[in-house]
């Protein structure tokens, strides 16, 4: 019997091409935000894409994604470039294409880890367990909400009837609802999986959408399979100023471990 | 009497060439680092390319520059090309290039602001006015810290003899030594005005660099020529592993204004 694939596999899912560094994707329905797909997931997909590569050295640093245009439902070209490879560190510059334009261009840094003096500084919120969080999540329409179990130690999504909060934390635990492990995909699409900030302080939705992200990986491979699979999840605005809010974040381990820090500038109306 | 050029206009100063996009500068000794140029300064100057083009629309919402490999003392040409102009936002593709090798590469986004509901969540932090902290600086084999007055509250760099301090925070206020108006291209090279945290942390200098930097611009231009001259600029790094570290900071107008949110990922050794 076949084995159904999980649906994030399915949507980080690259066929090569002829054209050497060009691999294609598709969006999946499953995956879909109000308009287009998840941000998280075309994140996901485009460092996936230098993850294929197969001069690629070491893993993920940074990454750099920015959103240039809506990207269509539909099929789509992605093609990756090493601008620079150095002895343990290489500079990717990523495209997203369809239709002939670039809908989501970014730059990747990867590079070899090496053993270090080492020592997490940021503190990781006091927050219950897990399972002593009552489960909730985003509005139904929000299809790809759906693959993660997520519950909301504070700052959950505002619902009819919401008042202003003077704070724009959001902090919760999410992991992926079929228990798929993490790895550096799965992680980078969790660095976007806050919904926008401005909601929570004007108290109701409103449009919005991240114009750039930019992903710091601390955790390596091997500790990011490790860790199990539910993610802690912290964000805050600094300042809301000129249609534009910027979002900073941190992505812990159940056990404790800092595995990301993720900030991103967001266009907004209200 | 010809007035002399300031130092950093000469070291932003761009020439357009024959070809589209494409504009020739150089480094100069006065911006110089231990090793190549000052890296704020060529994130300023990849900048200042972006708003040389003729087809820029808006000012500077973000800006992600990734230092590939070390720029060399001497000419360099910079390529800018927007990958795609929407109605409000543009984004662009910048890099740097010496003797046919990227040396850096960055992506901006620029946009038109609008009058928005607004609000600085983030809090400035509580310091003397910089006419009550000492001028110090970074050591003089520096050159390029000279072009700024440092009054560091917190945080300076390690002397001889120093130990290992607990907290990576630098908090200082800065400004340029010869009283240039702050100007986007002016907040992007003090956004890398920190030197390394690690050396905060272990109490001494050591190899480390800049591999990727980004800058949210928070204030318009306007606003960044009428708030005066100082910046209070305070960093902190959240995790410190395998060999890179992040940093993430605020740069603060002398009126409480915040005008930029910066982040980056940082090489060590130790």
């Amino acid at each position: 019997m076949p084995v159904a694939a999980h649906p994030f596999d399915e949507a980080i899912e690259l066929e090569p091409t002829e054209a050497s560094g060009w691999l294609r994707g598709r969006t999946r329905p499953d995956w879909a935000n109000m308009v287009g797909p998840f941000g998280g997931m075309t994140a996901a997909v485009l460092l996936r894409a230098v993850e294929e590569q197969p001069d690629r050295i070491g893993e993920p640093l940074a990454l750099t994604v920015n959103f240039a245009a809506p990207v269509a439902d539909g099929p789509f070209d992605i093609a990756a470039r090493a601008v620079r490879t150095n002895r343990t560190t290489q500079h990717w510059l990523v495209e997203l294409w369809q239709d002939g334009a670039v809908k989501t261009n970014a730059t990747a840094v990867f590079g070899v880890r090496r053993d270090t003096w080492s020592h997490t500084e940021q503190t990781r919120p006091a927050v219950p367990e897990p399972v002593d969080v009552a489960e909730t999540g985003l509005p139904d329409m929000i299809a790809w909400a759906r693959n993660y179990e997520m519950r909301y130690v504070e700052g959950a999504v505002p619902g009819p009837g919401a008042q202003p909060e003077p704070s724009s934390v959001t902090t919760l635990w999410a992991r992926d609802r079929r228990g798929r492990a993490l790895d550096f995909a799965a992680l980078t699409a969790i660095s976007d999986i806050f919904y926008p900030r401005i909601f929570l302080r004007r108290g109701a939705m409103s449009p919005a959408g991240t114009v750039s992200l930019t992903t710091y990986f601390h955790a390596d491979g091997a500790q990011l399979a490790a860790v199990g699979d539910y993610v802690l999840a912290s964000a805050r605005a600094n300042r809301f100023a000129g249609g534009y809010f910027d979002q900073s974040a941190e992505l812990w381990s159940e056990t404790g471990e800092l595995l990301a820090t993720t900030h991103q500038m967001v266009y907004f109306k209200a």
